[in-house]
């Protein structure tokens, strides 16, 4: 089966008219297809409102058990809801899922880390991702909408990076002898050059040339762990990766392509 | 088919330790099972929480946008996810689901009754049941877990009552020639007499007495619609109805059966 995988990250969840274009642009795509959503900053605001602190130990994020009751709510309540309304009302067949839903993905709390404890993290394995039921949905014409909430399969949620979702799944797909386009989508038209350009965008780039921006902080940020995810997925297996903006999800030319 | 559909409501939702007794019950039951879940007090204390005051109109409750993105969170993510991950924890291969997802339930906006305009409250047809998707979903094991959000066919949720969705899925998988148990489970033994003896629960009840005890108040608030959702079901083919408490699923001879 050709699968095209779409992630839309960044902070498009956050702008209702680029959540509008990624999924116009979703729906135009031909064959079979699954979305998958990040969390944006809709979880941030509710748990101000709710006054639930926000968790950090050395500067890491933890998920303790009231941030997770807000993250369950708002990935796999309200943004994955609206998502598949909206795809629906656009005569896309979605299903929402997180990956408690069947047993679609199954993960493993975060070990602890220098004797930091992630609370309810949930880490994923190629093997655990199940597509026996993924390509179910999609043989019979479904379009799988993921959060990024997994479970442990011991009747536990934990929060889990979308963008690993994303690589994991197009592994495991590819792994099954599937022709897998992995598209990441964020607000930016790519990998640029000058972050301030948006000309200056990269229609190529490879793993040494990455490693190089890394190093004089081209690349810096949020941008490591999405690029390192991309060439995750194209070091085992999946045969093409791009990262660009939703309006370019039909015209890979527009987007940065990962090559060898 | 031979299917059972229970629906669990009330108080249940609320309390940890009544619910795990009806997953537990659920999973007991043998062959095709649907779970679908009413709302309980949870969306009320996050809005309280949050901020959002309760509208209501004459006194019936509106769901306004605000509302309407608080049970969405609520039941579609926080008490749906949940469930879920409950039920695959005894290996249930359980699946959540709004009426958005698969296309499962379309609704339409509720109609102005004596100019109140109850906000994003979805009213549901029988033929709006999709039950092709949720025969494929019953064929393949999957356990569908269903919660009271609908959507409108056109981008939009809605807010629709858990014990209308119960019969109207079991109408419509009636019809469609399946066999079909329904039990609405809640925290009380079944009808009362006596409201405060569970002894007086009635074995029988047929829809005559139903009426009669309508009007002397022996039934009253909530078991009234609950009720006239059971005979509505039973009057339109579902050939057994019962009501009761989950710990009693699997012992039907302990619930209220409605009966001719």
């Amino acid at each position: 089966m050709k699968i095209h995988i779409v992630k839309i990250g960044g902070h498009i969840i956050n702008d209702p008219k680029l959540l509008n274009i990624s999924i116009q642009s979703f729906c135009k795509l031909e064959g079979y297809k699954i979305f998958i959503h990040g969390g944006g900053e809709k979880a941030n605001n509710v748990m101000d409102r709710m006054g639930i602190p926000k968790k950090m130990i050395r500067g890491r994020r933890v998920t303790d058990k009231k941030t997770l009751e807000v993250v369950v709510m708002i990935y796999a309540g309200y943004i994955n809801k609206n998502i598949v309304s909206l795809l629906q009302g656009y005569n896309c067949n979605a299903l929402g899922l997180s990956g408690a839903d069947g047993n679609c993905i199954k993960s493993f709390f975060r070990s602890k880390e220098k004797n930091i404890d992630y609370g309810y993290v949930g880490d994923i394995d190629i093997k655990n991702i199940n597509i026996h039921f993924i390509k179910l949905l999609l043989k019979n014409d479904l379009v799988p909408v993921l959060c990024p909430i997994t479970h442990n399969g011991y009747g536990t949620l934990l929060n889990t990076n979308a963008d690993t979702i994303s690589s994991h799944i197009a592994i495991a797909l590819s792994n099954d002898n599937n022709q897998v386009d992995l598209h990441l989508c964020f607000e930016k038209k790519g990998v640029l050059r000058n972050i301030n350009n948006p000309k200056s965008f990269l229609k190529k780039i490879n793993f040494d040339l990455f490693q190089k921006m890394k190093q004089d902080h081209t690349i810096f940020n949020g941008m490591i762990p999405k690029l390192e995810n991309a060439f995750f997925a194209f070091q085992n297996g999946v045969k093409k990766v791009s990262i660009g903006h939703p309006h370019y999800l039909n015209e890979i030319h527009n987007n940065t392509v990962l090559c060898l």
